[in-house]
C-alpha cells in the first residue's frame, strides 16, 4: 500500500507536508509513501528519507489563484497531477493535496476519470454533530447548478463511502432541506425527495440544518452551492462564537482556558475521517486538505487515505449504481 | 400611532403576547396597543387594562400545521388576518405576530398587498457580527426558487430598511456566495451581480458566510431557500456549540457561568432590530416574531413595529424603484 502526497500544495507547503509525512510514518507502517514535489527541497527539509517513503521529482505546482484546467494543460507535471497519475497507474493506491481543490478535482478527473454511471463527482466533509457519530455532508462545492439525478448519485456515493468508512451499516441518508415535511423545499430537493425514497437507500427524509449538528442523520445531501454555504456558515460562525468566548475565558485565568478549550474540542474533532473530504465519484482515492492543514492534520489524512484505498469504497458505489439502475 | 398584536399566536401565546405588551407600556409612551385575540381571555390575563391598550376581539387562530391559504379563507377573522386589516384600515400602524409565519406571509399579501413594483416579498433577519453592527439577510425562506431580478428586489427593500432603521445611509449590499470573484457561483448568482454592479445601490460584490459574521456587509441578499438554511446552521451550531460551552462553565462555578453567558450576549444581541423579521415588500409594518419569543422580545419587537412605523422605510423603498426602473 502506498500513499501519493502532494508536498507543494498548501498554505504551508512544502515544510508542513513533509511533516505530516514523517509523523505518520513515525506512528504507522502499514503503507509507505511517495513524495511529490521538488527533489531538492524535500531532501533539505528531510535528509535521512527513510525507505519506506519514495520521492518523485517535479518543480511544476498549481498556484491558487491559476484557473485549474489552463494550469494543467500547461504543467503537465503539476504535483497534483502527477500524484493522480501515480494512482491511475497502480503506483499509488490513493492521494492527498491541500493545494487549489479545483486543480485537484480537474487533475483527478482528468487522470483518474469518473466512476461509471456516475455523472458528477462531488466534495464531501464530514463535520461534528452533538451525537456519537459524524454527518457526512456532500457536494460541498463541486457542482453548484445540478439536477435532482445528481443529488441522487451523492446520496449513493455517500451512502457507500459512510458505510465503509465509519463501518455503519445503511448510514441513514437525509436531503438538505428548509422543512422536515415530503413537500418543502425548491423545485430541486422536490425532484430529488421522490427520487430517493423510490430508491434502495436507507432515506430517512428532509433535514433541516440545526437537526444535522444533532447527528439525526449519517449523510446529508445538497447541491454544492448550498453546501458550500452550509460549510462556510459554521466555519465562520464557529470562529466568531470561539473568539468571543476564549476572549471571556482568558479574563478568569488559564486554567478555564485550558478547560474551554477542552469543550470545543468537540468540534475540532481529531479522528482521521475529519481531516480531509474525499472527492466522491472519481475512480480512485483523492482527498482534499484544507490549505491551512499543520502536520498532525496531514497525518491523519493519509491515515484516512490508507483507509479509504483498503476499503475500496469505489467499488461499493459501482454495487450500489447497478442495483439501483 | 397604534400597533396591533396577534396575541393568539406563538408557543407561549395568549401569555407571553400579553405580558410584552405590558412591559411595553410599562416603559414606553409613544405608541397605543391593539390585542387582537379571544377577549375573554385577554381579560383574565390582564385585568386592569390600561386606556392605552385596546382589545379586538376574535376567536379564530390559523394553528401551526394548518396551510396559511385553505386556513385564512376558511376563517376571514384569523388573528393574524385582523391584524393585517387593522393596518390595511389605517386602524393600526403596524403589526407583530408569532403565530405561523406562512399565514402572515399569506394574510400580509391578501390584506396589505405588495409595494407596486415588487414581485417578491421576502422575509429578513438581522443577525449579529463580529463587528458594531448588525447584518440584514434576504430573504430567509418565503422564495425558494427566485430569479436574479427578485434578488436584485430584496437588495433594494433590505438598503431602503437597513437605512431608516439602523440610520445608515447607503448601506453596503453584498451577494451571498461561495467565492469572491465576480465569476463565482451558479447561474442565479451569476446574472444577480450584473443587475446589482449596474444599480444604483451600494453594492459591495459578493459575500462568503464567512465575511458576512465579520460584518463586511450591512445586507446580504439571496434566495430564501439558500438564506433559511444559512439561518438554521447559525442557530443550530450556535445551540450545540453554547451547549457544549455552558456544560464546561458549569463545572467551573456558578461566577464562570455567569461570566460566558456575557461573553456570547453578542449572539442573542437585546436591542429591538434583533427582535423580529420584517416582511419587506408588503405594503405595511408586518413584523414576523419567532414562535418561540418571550415577554422580553415581543416588547422588543412592538418597539422595533414603532420605528419601521415612523421612519416610514415603505415610501423609501417606492422611492428607490424608481430611481431603478
Amino acid at each position: 500500500m502506498k500513499i501519493a502526497i502532494d508536498v507543494m500544495g498548501g498554505d504551508f507547503a512544502p515544510q508542513e507536508l513533509i511533516a505530516g509525512a514523517k509523523n505518520y510514518l513515525q506512528e504507522n507502517d502499514d503503507a509507505g509513501l511517495i513524495l511529490v514535489g521538488d527533489e531538492k527541497i524535500i531532501r533539505e527539509l528531510w535528509s535521512d528519507l527513510p525507505e519506506k517513503c519514495e520521492v518523485f521529482h517535479t518543480d511544476e505546482v498549481v498556484e491558487m489563484g491559476e484557473h485549474p484546467l489552463h494550469a494543467l494543460r500547461q504543467k503537465k507535471n503539476a504535483s497534483v497531477a502527477v500524484c493522480a497519475r501515480l494512482v491511475k497507474q497502480g503506483k499509488a493506491d490513493g492521494f492527498i493535496s491541500a493545494g487549489s481543490t479545483g486543480a485537484q478535482m480537474a487533475a483527478s478527473l482528468l487522470e483518474l476519470g469518473k466512476i461509471k454511471g456516475i455523472e458528477r463527482p462531488a466534495i464531501s466533509v464530514m463535520l461534528p454533530t452533538s451525537g456519537d457519530s459524524g454527518v457526512l455532508i456532500l457536494d460541498v462545492g463541486a457542482n453548484v447548478d445540478v439536477r435532482a439525478s445528481h443529488l441522487f448519485e451523492f446520496a449513493l456515493m455517500g451512502s457507500a463511502y459512510y458505510e465503509k468508512i465509519c463501518n455503519v451499516e445503511r448510514p441513514k441518508i437525509g436531503l438538505l432541506n428548509i422543512g422536515e415535511e415530503e413537500a418543502k423545499g425548491n423545485e430541486l430537493t422536490k425532484a430529488a425527495y421522490a427520487i430517493l425514497k423510490d430508491s434502495s437507500l436507507n432515506f430517512i427524509g428532509n433535514v433541516e440544518p440545526d437537526r444535522l449538528f444533532q447527528g439525526k442523520a449519517n449523510v446529508v445531501v445538497c447541491d454544492g452551492f448550498v453546501g458550500n454555504i452550509l460549510l462556510k456558515t459554521s466555519e465562520g460562525l464557529s470562529e466568531t462564537m470561539q473568539g468571543a468566548m476564549f476572549k471571556a475565558a482568558m479574563s478568569l485565568g488559564q486554567e478555564t482556558v485550558a478547560q474551554f478549550k477542552n469543550s470545543i474540542k468537540k468540534f475540532s474533532p481529531s479522528s482521521p475521517e475529519y481531516s480531509a473530504a474525499p472527492l466522491l465519484g472519481v475512480n480512485g482515492v483523492s482527498l482534499v486538505c484544507h490549505g491551512k492543514s499543520k502536520a498532525p492534520i496531514i497525518s491523519n489524512a493519509i491515515k484516512l487515505a490508507v483507509s479509504c484505498a483498503k476499503s475500496n469504497y469505489v467499488d461499493l458505489i459501482t454495487k450500489e449504481l447497478t442495483k439501483n439502475s
